[in-house]
């Protein structure tokens, strides 16, 4: 099995886990965590911003918060309205910059992700699959 | 090797590593870390306020600060005590609403976890194991 | 003007401003933030958890992520919701342990304002008024 | 004295302060900290995102790390970056659910220095003046 | 009354406020936060390490945590063990690097305090006063 | 295969993924980015400060905003630049006492990495190869 096989894998095993924790966590009759869920996915409609720049800045809140998954998540979502990678980077930059050196390891694996995407070695989430 | 042993599998191996470093740790003459590891300890003991509600104060804060091992360790801890799991959800709602989307990843694997001591598939990490 | 006036004045102006500015909030037609000021309030209902435990997880999530309004707001409702002084600490106790010497700054502030509730120097904040 | 006046006085004080300190800082021969300021200055130049996108994005960081003065500076920045009150409001809906609500005291001051700002109560600090 | 003398007052206020709660704070039987206190103590007596070295470790922890109650003290500290103003500045720089253009704010008033210290306008806190 | 095999294997697949991304970034016309982490390289760079204490400073800033890559690093960073294991644990001892228990986990491990060091099962990562 090649690396990259390997790195597929590991982005499928991933992604799967999400979707399958994600349907547990909504079969559970806990209105608030349900309500979280629904009010996360409203938050990144189109609205007086649109989605891309909602996505921009979903994915520096996730840096400088430090949340690899987090981060996997928006990198795809920002593609997926059409960010490109020169864009992305100056999204990191400002991650970078406001979050410190401590943001680095996670803007190491962000690039490693979005390396994977533009390759086709990884899968977009779907939208609802958010966090 | 189905999906339940490599996942019995990996707490078994991270429950061994918690013990053995544990271990090591406890075993060098640093008076501080030492004391900081009695007083962890005490801090969980029955007080004005009994063992269940401190441990589901520990689970929420370890849930906004986003720590997996610290949930894995207050999940079991709050079972232990006597915590269900409609009990457990309303504590998981409260680091979700206070800590925000960002925690979601997090609570993710906390209802994995929980799932797998439900089913007899994790062991209860010893009292002193803390962390 | 003497000193414990002063500290009733500050505590007055500060629930004036909250009550004001969370008015000026709900006034502005943004589903999303008002979705999540509802789903906040709905947080600290009785459920599987009785409110004086929620409150208490509050509380100690305030601590260790350090807001000290978050503070004030959780003390205050703790207090109403039948929490002595005695259950306060361990509250606090638990907070101190799992965030580090960097609450103590918070924990004095918040040891402040419950000696001004309990001798009367501060109203409780209303029960919508949340953070 | 009126509490407009009183509020204009506050937010005065405040620009003089970090004029000064930043000049202090400026003339301290600690090439690392020059360095940084600069950096911090070029992170929001215009790039492969305009500059809109940029404050907002570092408005929204700003926001989940809980940074009144640095939520104040990039609300003042993104207006005069011409973002709008319903736009700021997405954003400020953005950092809440990424955030929790331990946000939602800083959503208050932010609310309150925003409306400072539309109403003429409080000067925009020069851009060179981050943070 | 000068600016310099209302500077001078804060300082005061503040340290008088820092003993009457750490003092109210100690009053109560709570062990486990009597044993932190003293362990916090402890932390920063002379070891392995000397008293120089911890403090200017406690200042940029302090930092990149950002609380200027903490930052204040470990500035003050690192004084009397006979830190001078370049090496305060090459901490803060770490500081700086470390957490990012979030530290800006309270880098300014840790100069601030800094330059009152040396200009005598701020006495040091005693040591068991920490936090 | 032996368990020291493994560990070794893990940790040289670490510093490879971590080579392999440092140079995809820097390899981005992103100036920003880069100027960042040439700065980074700067900051423990001798100065007032010497790089020991510089390394120790940049140890316990990680251990307290608990990222287990940059904690690895400095740790490495930190032998090299002659702090023995006593010193170690000193700035392991400010961490977790600044920090709280929410440290621990990341305590093991990094006690875990520096058994690794000291038995030779793992290489010091190469300088300019931060974060």
């Amino acid at each position: 099995m090649t690396d990259t096989n390997k790195s597929d894998d590991r982005v499928k095993q991933f992604t799967e886990f999400r979707q399958r924790m994600n349907q547990r966590i909504l079969d559970e009759p806990n209105q608030v965590v349900r309500r979280f869920f629904a009010l996360d996915t409203q938050t990144y409609q189109p609205g007086a911003l649109d989605v891309k720049t909602k996505e921009l800045c979903g994915l520096v809140a996730s840096m400088v918060l430090r949340c690899d998954d987090c981060i996997s998540y928006h990198v795809a979502q920002c593609r997926d309205a059409g960010v490109n990678r020169a864009e992305m980077f100056d999204a990191f930059s400002i991650g970078l910059v406001v979050g410190g050196s401590i943001v680095i390891p996670h803007l190491r694996r962000a690039v490693d992700f979005l390396d994977q995407l533009e390759t086709g070695g990884a899968a977009t989430p779907e939208a609802h699959d958010h966090g």
